[in-house]
């Protein structure tokens, strides 16, 4: 398979829908990102690299983080973990309260923002200086050290974030935060402000695609079965309440972020990373979902 | 890989279950059911069968009949079919009424009751001879002329059936069915009463395990991609609010029935059916989903 | 207090509005009503009865027949009632599935449709030849032998009625059904198809303005308490997800049906009719809401 | 009437239940309070006073003082306060997110958590010193200088209050809250933590006892249908989802809080207050419910 023409081919396929979709601008410092950007990078098993265009242009991974801070969580906490946040999709938008107060404090999955706010509070609880472990774990997963947080993006999302406040008080009050709601708030925004680009996602999600190895990145280990398993939460939930769509039309675990991100994955075949800032009406990237929806279609190879 | 010496392998691991949950009770004809029965079959694409205990008895089919369903209707209305039932997980019991309230009348996805009572009205719309035309799809997708509908079953849960008359109602109340509510009905309970036996079943869903080829069984034809797509739907949608469950433990599409019967498939590889009659607070057999459970983890081979 | 004055003010009051809401169009019988008729009628305690324009025009009295219904059944079943039929403000729209389901099956009070449907049943099993004795209690109330139900109203509800079925479906699920449910529905539409005048409304609710005396109609008897606790009703239920709105603007309680009718009562005073067809969003008449409005601040006399 | 011996009739009728429910716990200023105490005192419009057992013990008027809230804002905003919050009720429970969600961030009435947040954001922005003119409103109404802050309370309020801070930011999310979040909850939890006995709050509710003549009181001026308007919220809205029931029973428009007090008003006539510690599983006194009970019931007297 001739992957880079492949992307290359995608490339021009998706072009059309340049103008479609707007970009996040809930916060000044992602507003102000260009909505013209796209980039494709694909990691294959043998150890190939596919880049195209503004592949390595960083962007806001944002939602994506959730992914690193369920390796970290599942590595420390095993199956007991699912005490504290369940594995089924959502049905509802991401940010949904509803859910979170009929089942009594318990997020639905670990992508939703409420799940990952528990995961957030479980990092507090469990590693010593959970900002830089979860920076060192990221960067030798994605292989640079430049890779680091924007603070800028982080303040700026405190400041707004009164949804995020809502749902991490209400997980407070069912009793499923053990930390100060504010240190909660300002490490999950701290996660999800890393920056980082397709060609450092791709590297980082590769460790995801089971190659029959063992997963061990900065101190974090999982066995081969949780990696299979984080795989399939990709699948089930990893992009809002567009998971069914997006399982539909591309058919690889993967997770979005409002930065307009998208990482997934082929078990045993690559990892690919796509970016380009305008989003659907659902948060996820429109040009990105078209780029896998094509590239699955073009080689005939989803995982069903 | 020995398949066969896993299935008996699989039984004696899952005998200790062998008490644990509750047959589906609801109507005399299900009740009945001796809960102690276990029976398990797999098919592969190279034509090999390897089956167990009591897969050749024949049980009732009940929600996995809606794949069968789903089929027939993605063939004949292709994508335009989305107009009427969503793909998305449904995030709620199976048979919620809220979900379709607050949307409006447009089931969350073809498997959840709204759904299927959607397709059930397509198809009689679509179908000269609908009830005929169903069972001589699914008679040659599993190769027995002897398979059929048991009628007191269907009369049994048309006269209790009150809940999915509820759902019909607000359907049509919606316009989002066609055909008398009563009619509907009837034709729905009618697929769902259906009865198979775990041999008859792993060699329909074979059908849906992609080996490269076409799909035309009766009539029905269906593209790679589309048989792709029916399979990210059972993997995000066929197990009613256990489907996160069911992908993170076993990791294979697939359908259960409150018949106690699980069908899933590993694409390029094989198809499987288990059925053991005594459910979990899902409505998912527990002997049945710890024994595929134990299948993708004994031969390390899930789709992720 | 000069009444006929009043009203005769009130009715040029409300004329500007005469254009306003839309008349209800679900069944052809209500949608061909002419919508500029305006009725208003007040009986006082004394005797006293003061009629404006349309006040012996007939029309579908609809919802205010629950009222009827209810006297009916707490007549009955006293207040063993309230296990089948909460009576808390419902807070979602008259016909709102959502509760229901949550709330197993218990209609949150007996003035919306699923809990009026309840008392549909109670009669049912109460009464021998509950459509006569229903007609009979409320010919005596109005002191008309002619007042009757329309046939074709009730047919043609029962032919679009689907969301009632659904809920009636859903009721008869949760076990709150006892009759079976066609039988139900029909004569929940018969009752809602009476056809009075404000004349004979207002003559009928002043028995529940009370004045001291019994209440003993037709062989249906009532004590003073439960007079006091069904007007308590109508002020908390008596107008759909308004209830707070009315309550606000005209403080008496009453009931309203989407036919366009409006009925309420001053304890110890009057009671009041008043007639528009064209309903607000909320399904209550525009004119007879403001009627009302206008009737208590120029009298200074609401209930609070 | 002799009010003083009805007083002690009901007393020794409500006695037997002085056992039931239980002390609100969920801060320990309120869990310490003495659970056995009961006060009630009556003052009608003729300036008569009947007071009995614990009428002159002060507690915490919780929810009471939403009443007063109320007041203020009508008094400033007029009708353009419901452009922030609605009045109908609720239909769940007290602190319920779900709504408010729904419903994009506008409270359905005042006299829920969610609403009485709007009217202390309200406050704050309409008010030079709002603590200090709050309580110089409360001191006016009462006739007490020396009812006063309990800043315990408010303090430990505020610490444990995980719910009112994820509702107040969820309204902050909305655009419903003007100021700073933090501030709105100390406010908020401020006006809870007035403490006044059974003898203050008769006297400070007999002002919303329409007796004819104007409300001017500590600068705050409401109509004569302002007062009545606030009546009619009271009797739909009072006693979060309990309030169909407390019309029901009792038939007076009033308002209950945690603290274990009710207070009620009959219109003309008379207001009451009553005191018992110890709350339904509703949140609402069982002795106090009771005695107003027994009170409209022995007098014959509701307002229906």
């Amino acid at each position: 398979m001739d992957y880079q023409k492949l992307l290359e081919d995608i490339y021009s396929q998706v072009l059309p829908l340049a103008g479609e979709g707007k970009v996040a601008d809930y916060i000044p410092a992602l507003a102000k990102v260009s909505p013209d950007h796209f980039g494709m990078c694909l990691n294959n098993v043998d150890g190939e690299v596919f880049a195209i265009k503004d592949a390595d242009v960083r962007f806001s991974i944002q939602s994506i983080s959730k992914v690193f801070a369920l390796a970290m969580c599942l590595a420390v906490k095993g199956e007991t973990l699912w005490k504290r946040v369940g594995k089924e999709p959502s049905g509802t938008a991401f940010n949904s309260l509803v859910q979170l107060e009929v089942e009594h404090g318990i997020p639905r999955n670990p992508f939703i923002n409420a799940g990952a706010l528990v995961l957030a509070d479980i990092m507090l609880t469990s590693f010593e200086n959970p900002e830089e472990e979860f920076l060192a774990f990221v960067r030798e997963l994605c292989g640079s050290e430049t890779v680091g947080y924007n603070d800028e993006v982080a303040l700026s999302e405190r400041e707004t974030g009164f949804l995020n406040a809502a749902i991490v008080n209400l997980l407070k009050y069912h009793k499923n935060i053990e930390c100060d709601v504010e240190r909660v708030l300002r490490f999950y925004f701290q996660m999800c402000s890393v920056e980082m680009n397709c060609m450092e996602l791709a590297k980082a999600f590769l460790a995801f695609a089971d190659h029959g190895g063992d997963f061990r990145h900065a101190g974090i280990e999982l066995t081969r079965s949780q990696i299979k398993r984080m795989n399939a939460i990709m699948q089930t939930c990893g992009f809002y309440d567009e998971a069914g769509e997006f399982s539909y039309l591309v058919g690889l675990p993967g997770k979005s972020g409002v930065g307009g991100g998208i990482a997934a994955i082929h078990p045993h075949r690559y990892a690919v990373a796509v970016w380009s800032p305008r989003l659907n009406s659902k948060g996820n990237s429109v040009m990105g979902m078209k780029a896998l929806e094509i590239l699955t279609t073009e080689t005939s190879e989803s995982i069903f």
